[in-house]
């Protein structure tokens, strides 16, 4: 496979519209008046399994063969992706192994067995993780989606800009939170194909800034083991997101954890939205750098989830 | 005035159009299997100045002749018609004088400042906050504009009902919460004139039930002093809209405490929006009565508003 090409974006767009949400695009006067530019909140925290690896997952998972797709789909993942790769074969009807360290978080083990995915627990290591899945792969003939090193995985993302610019005209700039570089590959591509004079930013924690040192070095620089509130970002690029993001991004903004959290309560207190930290990220990145080129700009800001446990907001009430 | 008609609604309607949001309509699988009907929840904590008391607020605001609206308005109100009647005030560019007791919480206080409105504290006493108000009216000549017992303010509310039966077709219940009665009755107006097969339901908390025994009672029995967390609905019905809700509203659902926390969180978890107790109302009256007449019905939930002080969860990133 070679990267995802305009048409290759727009058979993702018509294959996973059954299958997903259209999700709303929100914006605040009193937030614009903040970062002194239009804002304009993509919303993939109201996307089914609550983020947009649904998008990737279900391109993927509808992108395989008949003979292919009944062995089932397998992948690695505590997080984000394992819900959505089970909730998109439950929708086709097939089978997803999904591995999980035996330490992964309750809600997240809930949630993917809720959406029908059959949970394989391994020691909580990379070496255990990916001897599980190797294992289950062989065992099973079950496709290994992974959850942003793939090109049907980023053409998927690419669908969620592709959305945001159909719903939003003229944005000067789109900013994308980057972990693995699946959703800032797809933005990145997105905005080349369908919206070329948007110029794509990333934007990462600074406890994390692996993406930002590999985008400067002009080679990939692995995360080591990173310490963020932004748990969906604490991911090393893949060769295929870097080389996208290479080639099609502007620059990777970073913002502290500071204001990470000051980012996140004001999308919460202004837009009503509940959204998980590493959403924060392009807000927090643009009032925390206020870069001068944005001003009085129309900024499009992807909003990528909203699973996190609210039982601390809820405690009070016990 | 008498109760507003369908053309006042249609003209309430037109009249505030330009100043506030045409609030979305969510809707979750997951929690219309708990329900066991199709739920349709208008989002009014989406809605300017975080409620839907924007609306009423606004009509009474712009029904004003240039002669009245010159001398401003005035209210008593330490919750979000406060925010919302400055917030019309300054969009009409009049002045807005809101009395709050001295002990009201700073985020209200903050709130009706930041849009523009003159605060004049008074003690925490149902008789001081009348006697300042009457002062307050006496000295600037402004209109009062009553939170809900005041036919502008309902014939405004009911402009949210209006929205949704435009938005959602078919509805076979709409369930408001119940505090004043500004909102139910506005409501149970725009079913009877805009959409006559929807039967329209009260939602109240068990432990501040004044409107439900004056409902089945057939005279006002007043709140005395209830205790609930859901604290926009802790006031007593007034006479206009007793009138109203005894004349086209079906029942009025209870719901307890534990069931407004329960249902409240459900929304934040599923919907993925923040909400302030009192917006849990309809939900938690319907999954703990579960009323066998709903099963399997197109069921309309109205959503309040999402003004609330989030800090709670935030301390834990501290």
């Amino acid at each position: 496979m070679t990267q995802p090409d305009k048409a290759t974006i727009q058979a993702a767009v018509a294959r996973i519209k059954p299958y997903i949400h259209q999700t709303p695009v929100l914006s605040s006067r009193s937030l614009d008046a903040l970062a002194g530019a239009a804002l304009f909140f993509k919303c993939e925290n109201f996307q089914r399994t609550g983020s947009f690896k649904m998008r990737g997952a279900t391109n993927a998972v509808f992108s395989l063969s008949e003979q292919a797709a009944a062995k089932g789909v397998a992948t690695h993942s505590s997080g984000n992706h394992a819900q959505a790769l089970a909730k998109a074969a439950q929708l086709r009807g097939i089978p997803a192994y999904v591995v999980m360290p035996s330490n992964a978080p309750q809600s997240k083990v809930e949630g993917t067995k809720a959406a029908g995915g059959a949970i394989v627990f391994c020691q909580p290591t990379l070496q255990a993780r990916e001897a599980t899945l190797a294992q289950v792969v062989a065992q099973t003939g079950a496709a290994f989606i992974h959850p942003y090193n793939d090109y049907r995985t980023i053409a998927g993302q690419a669908s969620c800009a592709y959305e945001l610019f159909q719903q939003t005209e003229s944005l000067d700039y789109v900013i994308a939170p980057c972990g693995g570089g699946g959703l800032l590959s797809g933005t990145a591509l997105a905005a080349h194909y369908f919206s070329p004079q948007t110029i794509v930013l990333g934007a990462e924690p600074q406890n994390a800034n692996d993406a930002y040192r590999s985008f400067h070095a002009g080679y990939i620089i692995p995360a080591d083991n990173p310490s963020t509130i932004a748990d969906g970002l604490r991911t090393s690029l893949g060769d295929k997101t870097f080389g996208i993001i290479r080639q099609y991004v502007a620059d990777i903004l970073l913002a502290s954890e500071e204001w990470i959290v000051k980012a996140m309560r004001l999308i919460w207190e202004r837009l009503k939205i509940v959204i998980e930290p590493s959403c924060a990220l392009p807000l927090a990145a643009l009032l925390q750098n206020r870069p001068a080129a944005l001003q009085g700009k129309r900024v499009g800001l992807i909003l990528t989830g909203g699973n996190l446990d609210v039982g601390v907001f809820f405690q009070q009430y016990q």
